[in-house]
């Protein structure tokens, strides 16, 4: 017999040889249908490799990253063999999944595919998926596999079967389509239901462009047609509420070659909405007792050595600027200036817990590829905050903290998220972790309390900590289900040491704060990117550049329209006048492009009732209302920031 | 006759050989009292010198600074006299004028001069000036000034002479005292009325540590014993309201060596004082019309050979960071952003005026030694403004431009301010001056005409101007009378153009923007300096970090205490509790050395009767209000912004 640990902790035995769709099959049949891969001690497996010997075993559904990868990777076979029974004499290169599918790259000769090749393709993907054919595994001899494939005259597999030696080549076969491959696969093709080849690209053999060019065939698959309808129809949407053409149709942000990549400039609209965000966070955090500071932009190395990103996240920074026979760093994190304030006067645990707050500026190197919109830039404005407490406050100020979050979520429909909570990986103190074994259990004991009492939903990962804590990771949906990564939430019981971060306590002892790192809003950068998508632009009226124009009839009534502008603006509402000669119905429609929420259009009748005529974006015609009402039910609209 | 031009334009005639004092006379015996220097094509005379040929002449008082370095180079004079008196054998070295006074080295031998010394120099120079000696000037060849100081024995003044030639050499007499000196001086000892010698301090022959060190006495005199008396006062009451002292007191700000020097990091008391006149602005710039924007605080070279602050104004940049073979700099102004957000849209006349804002934090290199506590750093938080607009909407702009600093003057109490606007100079036109004479003109004209329409104090400078246009520097005192240059206020017909800036007509041509360099509040760093010692830290209600503080008699009414500040705070007034177990004596010395605005203090009658006892800081009691009506009121005062 063998142990198996699960993820819980449980240990169960069962007969050397099991599989994991047996050890799926001892918990439920439920749980063994959806049974896609397992993680055996850390490496992912087929579900019908057997284990000899004790292990723990994470099993992966289609929920699972890993579980998706084998799916989608199984599917890049199941193209294969599509191809090859199509195209014979085709050969291939490599077939990875992706983060939206999967992809195979092959020689087709001089042979060019088409969008119908991609139509019969699919075609005959699903007469293959419906044949239930197993994918099975052999280990291969090294002489053997190479002579297979010098047999069948493909050279692209013997080029990767070199860097290969004997006892790590396998082979998997599903149908009559065997590939050189390390796996781990599906059970069978059965379980690929729904399949979308979306793409046909050109790419180098091994990238280098002085190679052969080679066809790049990609495609997306599903375990129901249900899934890839919402997939296909989440595309759609999201190629509308694309965040750069938003931003640049609604005058967001702007780049420029001559400021530099990665390097965002917020435009008057794109600015009203960082300064509604800053409002909404300045109020909360002030409610929630942080105080705010504002520090500059740069420090000295011995700055960034004493924090420990120096050497190490040095690659993530911009390079140094030599001054005075000193090197200047641009900050890539607040901390270590919030770490200086603390320690600028005397603490006392009647201080604690003190909590700084501020919208700090931050700047990261990140390759010019991985570039791209408001996603991924290279100035980050941060809605940071540290947090120093002693032990016995931290559970309160975590879960604050976590209730801080929650409250964003409701404010912005935020209805689906989850929390990675990110743990060390005892094997790696000293290395990649601070060595300090118990402060690692306790701060991830208090962590996971906080999260299981405040029943937020959240999954454990191991290994993926931060050098000086326990971290969360939240994931957040837009209303279309794209996933976005919006912040993190950590906690840090080495900077305090570093910085040498005191307080003093009642019996006058000298203690060292825990220190919490949160930023409940992310970045200026990712969290507007992440709205433009999650409204389509339409943005509530509270957080709209524009939140009222004000459209006259004819010239006759613009003194009147701007009369109506001024008491709304009096009242702090951001409202224009279109004072163009158009007709009504051109300045409606420009209006409604524009996204602004409320249309007021007046005209003879309006002007003599003191009224104006409502139209709301996206609601059409509210009917006829007195300035003053109007401006009443605005101003409530915009003070309890209704979505 | 010779024709002497005054800076009003007018040409007058005088008799060749004519002096400064005479032309004073023709004008009115009141001004010639008043004379104290003159300054003859640019260059500063003794008003008694003979004008032998057509010149341009300004005549100076105490009020101009050539006039008061003149006044007080000769009270150096004075002070050697009077040192030579007590002291014969004595040798001199240099004795200028400085920002606050002036000083003399010399050589006492082994004589080291003491406190008493001082008083018996004083009483001296007090009898010398009351001589009325007259100083004359005297021409002299090289030989015989040589011989002078040779049988003198001075061999400091015989190291001077080195370096001069026939024909530039002038000796100046009063009483029995002669120095080499090129002059200019008053006419006579008489007119120095209060003298005060200030300090006592050593100082290396020629600034060379390995040379001997001379005895340097400083020294203040006026032309008035009032004078003198409110010097020595405002000195008093400076160092009390040093910003530096003040800062650390009432933690406004803090530095760090791992940061770098001049690079302040803004405590929370700071910040709030940071966000009030953020508010400030924020509320007077968007009723004034204007945008905001966010932009970076890095661009490439590219910017900044376009905007021509490179290569030129290298040096009061940060050095360049090298990334992907390019190199970025920290921006040193906001503008070239700005006209990249410009730029960004194809703009018509209706878009103009386009006025946009950002309180840009920008990065200029000064000295090590030039740095001093907020007034000079190398971070700058700038309440910076562009307009681009038409010539025809200029005027109005400008005028609104400097009715936005009258604003604020009102504001925060500023009596007193001039502003300095600076001019090109003609010869220098396509060297330190774009070469575009007819805008020259015009745009002085224009700034010119709009000071003299709004009755605002200014005083011309030549030669002075930006290269892109004509400026203004804008002066402040502080309530003790300390000048303070707050800001600039720049036009620019220049950068329009560098930056391919334009904007099309009703008839569709093409034109390009003037531009509104802009920056009423200055800089944080330096506004917040002059604050505190404006207010000697005593900021009127609504800039207070706490504003009220709320002191229960003990701990008995602490939950009263409590909620009175808990009511405070939902009308947004920053309150705290002091809870600590203290006499209520105590609690109110604390609270007063930290200068918050209100104290209330709290006990059985206050708890009964839903009351606080209220002391105001400076003005004492102001006895027992009911919560509500103190909270009504104290509204009304940061509504109000009242001082």
């Amino acid at each position: 017999m063998i142990n198996i640990t699960l993820p819980d902790g449980s240990v169960r035995q069962y007969e050397k040889g099991t599989t994991s769709l047996d050890i799926a099959k001892s918990i439920s049949e439920g749980l063994a249908r959806k049974v896609i891969a397992a993680s055996v001690d850390g490496q992912t497996w087929d579900i019908t490799r057997p284990i000899q010997k004790d292990a723990a075993v994470k099993l992966l559904t289609w929920t699972d990253k890993d579980g998706k990868n084998t799916f989608w990777h199984s599917s890049a076979h199941l193209m294969a063999e599509a191809v090859e029974s199509l195209f014979p004499g085709v050969k291939f290169w490599v077939g990875p999944p992706v983060e939206n599918g999967f992809y195979y790259d092959m020689d087709l000769g001089d042979r060019k595919i088409t969008e119908e090749d991609l139509a019969q393709l699919e075609k005959k993907m699903n007469e293959l998926a419906k044949k239930n054919n197993a994918y099975i595994r052999k280990e291969v001899p090294k002489a053997e596999a190479v002579k297979y494939f010098t047999d069948k005259g493909d050279e692209y597999k013997l080029d990767l079967l070199q860097n290969l030696n004997d006892g790590e080549i396998t082979f998997y076969t599903q149908g009559d389509f065997t590939d050189l491959c390390r796996g781990p696969h599906i059970p069978s093709t059965g379980l690929i239901k729904a399949i979308k080849l979306t793409n046909i690209a050109g790419a180098y053999w091994k990238g280098d462009e002085k190679n052969k060019m080679l066809t790049r065939i990609y495609g997306v698959t599903f375990p129901s047609q249900k899934e890839l309808d919402e997939y296909l129809q989440m595309l759609e949407e999201a190629k509308k509420r694309d965040h750069r053409k938003l931003g640049k149709e609604l005058s967001i942000y702007t780049m420029d070659d001559d400021v530099g990549q990665g390097l965002i400039m917020w435009m008057p609209n794109g600015t009203v909405i960082i300064e509604e965000l800053e409002k909404l966070a300045k109020e909360t955090e002030s409610e929630a007792g942080y105080k705010r500071v504002v520090t500059p932009h740069i420090a000295k190395e011995s700055m960034y050595l004493t924090s420990g990103h120096l050497p190490y996240y040095a690659d993530s920074m911009y390079p140094p600027m030599e001054l005075d026979g000193e090197k200047y760093y641009l900050k890539s994190m607040n901390c270590p200036h919030h770490h200086k304030i603390y320690a600028a006067e005397p603490k006392s645990y009647r201080d604690l817990p003190y909590r700084i707050a501020e919208y700090g500026t931050v700047y990261r190197y990140e390759q010019s590829g991985e570039l791209f919109g408001l996603m991924r830039v290279r100035c980050l404005h941060m809605n940071d905050a540290h947090i120093y407490c002693t032990k016995a406050q931290f559970a309160d100020e975590f879960r604050a903290v976590n209730d801080m979050y929650q409250k964003y979520f409701k404010i912005f429909g935020i209805d689906k998220y989850v929390m990675r909570l990110s743990l060390h990986s005892p094997d790696k103190l000293g290395k990649k972790y601070v060595n300090e074994p118990e402060l690692w259990k306790e701060t991830e004991e208090m962590v996971r309390q906080v999260l299981i009492e405040s029943k937020i939903p959240y999954v454990e990962v191991q290994d993926e900590a931060a050098f000086y804590g326990p971290k969360i990771d939240v994931q957040i949906f837009s209303v279309i289900g794209r996933e976005f990564t919006l912040a993190t939430n950590q906690v840090d019981f080495s900077q305090g040491r570093s910085f040498k971060l005191e307080y003093t306590t009642p019996d006058n002892q000298t203690e060292i704060p825990l220190i919490i790192h949160r930023a409940p809003l992310g970045t200026h950068e990712r969290f507007i990117g992440f709205l433009l998508e999650h409204y389509a632009g339409k943005f509530p009226l509270w957080l709209s550049p524009v939140q009222v124009k004000v459209l006259p009839i004819s010239d006759k009534f613009l003194d009147y329209a701007k009369s109506v502008a001024q008491k709304l603006k009096k009242a702090d509402i951001r409202a224009e006048v279109d004072d163009r000669q158009e007709k009504i119905g051109k300045k409606i429609r420009d209006t409604e492009l524009l996204k602004v929420p409320y249309m007021l259009v007046v005209g003879e009748k309006e002007m003599n009732e003191e009224s104006v005529s409502v139209r709301r974006q996206g609601k059409g015609d509210l009917g006829s209302k007195t300035v003053a009402e109007f401006l009443k039910e605005a101003v409530a609209e915009i003070e309890e920031r209704r979505e």
